[in-house]
């Protein structure tokens, strides 16, 4: 598959994190010649948090780990990439019972202390044989690195995913290692975003969560390709309390606003690689709403911006067509009045009070959207929310991957 | 512009209404060879019944419309195709206000008596000059056909698009004629689906009202093409009271379940026209949910299902993906078990009870699929709720109509 215009160059540089070794090996859940399993190890003590998704039709491995999470405490990470395992009744829900036990088994933990993701097609149980085969040649295996997982994990992405960033808690440095995958919400025949945070910093298992639902609020549930939810997202933080800090409680401890700014960083960068590589993207699109009622009206107005097919298409045919995003923030159905709005391209407004701007000038709009980085900003006008959203735009890819496409 | 697959062979015959003579012209709104100015005159006491869009940005000529609706009298509708005078301020709305003025001048009734609709490009004024131009010619033309006044008020419509029924109120015949455009809710750099009801019964303006607010239920509000909502959308209707039945005021009046059920088969029939002129629609596809908690919730769900770019993009590739229903069905927000879902694809079972139906033939559903009228039913097995919801599938000719072009 060809790689998608706005990868990194390179896969970034994460550091090791101080209690926890990883390992891949083949179980084949499909015919190629790569890797699809993961297995990721943590030392005693490390607690970990999560964001699942809220689909009603989740798939039996997020509401695994929805129950494990209950108790903040993890010793193994599986992930199966090939078969997302989803909407296979109690068959897929065995095949899962039958790792976690072989897992906690190997390494005397309880079973409830493995979280297990998969990510492929809906609809076809697990193969239990594969992931036996998978088990056997993965617990002799020596440690990878954090590339080989990120490559791993991967099911349609066209490029490995990675963020890293550092903190210091009261004098002592804290690293955090982090990888993703999801091309968009979505992949063709499959469905999921997985994400996985790891940091060498001691944190009480609640208060992880409390952070990581922050974080999450700013990062990924600001994110759409194509407005297609999943059955399988997941995102799971792990702190193995390596790093000696004195353990991280409460937003009142010394250090916790270095390491917040640190966790809300690595989440935005991993949820911005996930829109840069969705499905057909060919122009990265950053929709800035402000002057709404509220940061949650703006935050749906973003989205309905976002979720437009016809913004989208305009943006992948380079038409400043503002009055598509007129449109979008209309069917929003939240409080605007259509003589208060402004928009505007980049730095160049096109939209003021409710009508065009008289003569502005289209050249240096034109120039800004042959670009791939491509910004919306859309003043309501009303009150003081506002919101940031990022998309891609909707592309004749997407349609080869989704539609000329047979299951 | 090539017409649709699933448009139908034949314009069908309307009748012509007692009381209504339809005229068109050239107001040139754009550089095109063709008539874009539809004029619509109506006989004294002639009621009026409208369903408007609900968006916030929507333009003068919806709320003009609504303001005029107040009091459900009708002598005339004017139709501008080629310019839609959204979000174009008070330019727009005086533009609007000028051929009000000279219609109701020329009726000798009140402006208030007078309709206006526009579709076409977002964000320019109306032309006044054209208007005039147009109106110079319209008041000196012969009465034209049903078939040239659907014509007229097409944009990037294929096909024009007409229905018809006729129903027995106590003994007298009545007629309906009725026209619509629209290529889904939108169209490249236009918006708008207008849809126009005329019959020659004789009915109170506010029991129209209702009338056509419970047929709107069942029609125009259950098609999407694309989760687009433009702002212009309208839908009028109007009684001119010619047939001579006894008026009709309300659901208890003889005849009054032969009308509705005329007038809800025309709005069924005008509202699939749309979606088979749906920008790029190669099938034309049914969603029926039912065993849902309530109607509400089951139309919800059937409106997800309808605007998931991954179901309707299966749908294009022939691809009986199941799976990608369910996601539909679980990120909906409505109450839903995964583990009490049968899915349907035509009459055979994909899914039942939360997981695929073992050994199933897909033979017979690759045959259903290949075909250009698809059904999807999905039962959510938790109670009464039912919908019925009709989309299109999401192609390359899609991207092609609205990213492929340059405003």
């Amino acid at each position: 598959m060809k790689i998608s215009p706005l990868a990194p160059k390179l896969f970034p540089k994460l550091p090791d994190i101080g209690g926890i070794d990883c390992y891949i090996a083949r179980a084949q859940y499909k015919e190629w010649d790569r890797c699809d399993l993961t297995y990721i190890k943590f030392c005693e003590g490390t607690s970990v948090a999560g964001v699942l998704t809220q689909s009603k039709c989740a798939s039996p491995e997020v509401m695994i780990c929805r129950e494990h999470l209950a108790h903040g405490y993890a010793r193994a990470l599986i992930v199966n990439a090939g078969n997302s395992n989803a909407f296979t009744g109690a068959k897929g829900r065995s095949a899962c019972d039958h790792i976690l036990l072989r897992v906690s088994n190997y390494l005397g933990c309880n079973e409830n202390e493995v979280y297990i993701s998969s990510t492929g097609v809906i609809g076809v149980p697990l193969p239990i044989d594969k992931a036996d085969q998978g088990l056997d040649r993965i617990l002799d295996e020596k440690p990878c690195s954090w590339q080989q997982v990120a490559e791993t994990i991967c099911t349609t992405d066209t490029f490995p995913k990675g963020a890293a960033a550092s903190a210091i808690i009261a004098g002592k440095k804290v690293h955090i290692s982090a990888i993703i995958k999801g091309s968009g919400m979505i992949a063709p025949d499959m469905a999921t975003m997985l994400g996985y945070i790891f940091t060498d910093a001691a944190i009480d298992a609640k208060f992880l969560q409390e952070m990581l639902t922050k974080a999450n609020k700013k990062s990924f549930s600001c994110i759409t390709v194509d407005s297609d939810t999943s059955t399988s997202d997941t995102v799971l933080a792990f702190a193995t309390g390596q790093a000696g800090n004195a353990k991280l409680t409460s937003f009142d401890d010394a250090g916790v606003d270095a390491f917040m700014a640190a966790l809300d960083s690595v989440c935005k960068e991993m949820a911005q690689l996930v829109v840069k590589d969705g499905e057909g993207a060919s122009k990265f699109i950053e929709i800035n709403v402000s002057g709404a009622v509220s940061d949650e009206s703006a935050h749906i107005i973003a989205k309905s911006v976002a979720n437009s097919p016809l913004v989208k298409t305009a943006i992948a045919g380079e038409d400043a067509n503002w009055g598509r995003v007129v449109m979008a923030v209309g069917k929003a159905g939240e409080p605007a009045d259509r003589d208060k709005l402004n928009i505007a391209f980049g730095n160049h407004i096109v939209a003021k009070e409710g009508a065009a701007v008289e003569g502005f000038d289209e050249t240096p709009v034109a120039q800004h959207l042959k670009g791939d980085a491509i910004e919306i900003h859309v003043d309501i006008g009303l009150g003081n929310g506002a919101s940031t959203v990022w998309t891609c735009d909707l592309t004749h890819g997407y349609i080869e991957i989704n539609a000329d496409y047979r299951s």
